[in-house]
């Protein structure tokens, strides 16, 4: 008979994120911890929550914890950014199980990679009005610089697969960047999980002094961290992964691998309804 | 005491839309018919339907079409693009109420114009992929040469708020118009609420022998036929504009002026829990 302590590692690591993006988060992690079985939401039916208010990004979210945590998972993973800028207060009230964020992580390795020298972040809208990297850096590292650019056309531009070199995206990219290139920040956060598609373009135009931090890589390094520390690791074998989209299943089969690396296999559909029937209302947030 | 007439005249029109847009609508509705009261939703917390599945889209229209029948109105107007291309006949068979949408009206004005001539159409992903403009066209005038082109990063540029004349909008539209362009269409339909915002710019780049047609103006037009012949036309007197946001009504009330050229007065908040409580289930679609 197993421990309770091998049962508990056998559960899932629950992720979710607005739409595909969340995937190259799921990469990180199957990348640090190849043995988990990862369940994966993506709510493709109301993306993006960019753009969208801290009240309707809390709702969405609840509902989308609620949902995986019917997998029973040993860890939820927010890897929207959005999300993560906004809704941990209300997903830490309300769901009972632990979370971890992309945003802290990602704050903590900036500063230790920085070493004093700014710190420069994108991402959309919501997150950045959230001020949620500034906070986080500042509790850590009060006396560093901090300079944050909300992006909104990057998520669209990367659904519209044009390539890094292409003229718009450069264009595009060098409007967002043009205060972060004076500053010369020896970090910059991609605060958005579409970002690091664009990473060698958003590299060479920073040059070779900043470096660029995939949140993602950060928030799969806590993740190994608390289930180590834990004891709720798994160890050994092939993980699985099984993804649910509120949209059309077959269009996120189709685009998830350009975020995954990878085929995502079979993808369920879970609709918003059914969402909303079981998750929290706006009320309660 | 008034007639039944009478009083079927003061019940109002509703307007949904995915978002902002279909103000662009409403006021070409309030230009043609200015004493008519008017009933807006816009679906910003689900916005923007275009990158969507057409299952997804019929789900979040009849929602949208329950909650603005709870205010009686004499016909509901399908401000939205998408909505009018892949939801139409999910409204009429489950709506109790008149419905116009944009697409129809739009392809027999642009027949009419055309005279002949190519007729281009430019929209969202949904919009081109269903197909419903070149149907419709095809119907009325199927000799007629007929070019469509998917602009998803257009809806997220009118909303950044670049001007017309800024270097990346003129860059992604002659992207988008390339091949319309080679065309030389007599009319261009601009297929999505958002893009009379850029009518100057692809104006420009169209040249002054193709005409621009906005879909709001042909729909305002086949309300006040239906309502003319109907006796259903309100006479006299200003009406009113109400208007109902699902993500947050502040931020709908600052950003709703630049589509209705015109404050939209207070604005209401409806949550999507409430308009997926009230109206029609996935399953039923």
């Amino acid at each position: 008979m197993s421990s309770q302590c091998e049962q508990d590692a056998r559960r899932p690591i629950g992720v979710f994120d607005s739409g595909l993006g969340g995937l190259t988060v799921v990469r990180q992690i199957q990348a640090t911890m190849p043995a988990e079985d990862i369940v994966y939401l993506g709510d493709s039916a109301r993306v993006p929550y960019g753009i969208k208010s801290p009240r309707t990004i809390r709702q969405f979210a609840l509902q989308d914890a609620a949902f995986l945590a019917r997998f029973d998972p040993k860890v939820i993973v927010v890897a929207c950014n959005t999300a993560s800028a906004v809704a941990m207060d209300a997903l830490r009230r309300h769901v009972a199980v632990e979370t971890v964020d992309v945003v802290a992580p990602a704050a903590a390795e900036a500063v230790r990679v920085a070493k004093g020298r700014p710190i420069g972040v994108i991402g959309t809208e919501a997150t950045i009005a959230s001020g949620a990297y500034g906070r986080a850096i500042a509790t850590l590292a009060p006396a560093v610089e901090m300079i944050a650019a909300a992006a909104p056309l990057l998520v669209p531009i990367v659904e519209e697969g044009w390539a890094q070199d292409d003229p718009i995206v450069l264009h595009v990219l060098t409007r967002y960047l043009h205060d972060l290139q004076r500053v010369r920040p020896g970090v910059l956060i991609l605060g958005c999980t579409h970002y690091p598609l664009l990473a060698e373009a958003i590299g060479k135009l920073m040059g070779p002094n900043t470096r660029l931090l995939d949140t993602g890589r950060a928030a799969a390094e806590q993740v190994r961290r608390h289930l180590t520390s834990g004891g709720g690791a798994r160890r050994g074998g092939q993980g699985t992964l099984r993804c649910f989209s509120t949209d059309n299943p077959d269009r996120f089969a189709a685009l998830a691998e350009r975020f995954l690396g990878r085929s995502a296999g079979e993808v369920g559909w879970v609709g918003t309804d059914e969402l909303a029937a079981a998750g929290h209302g706006a009320a309660e947030i």
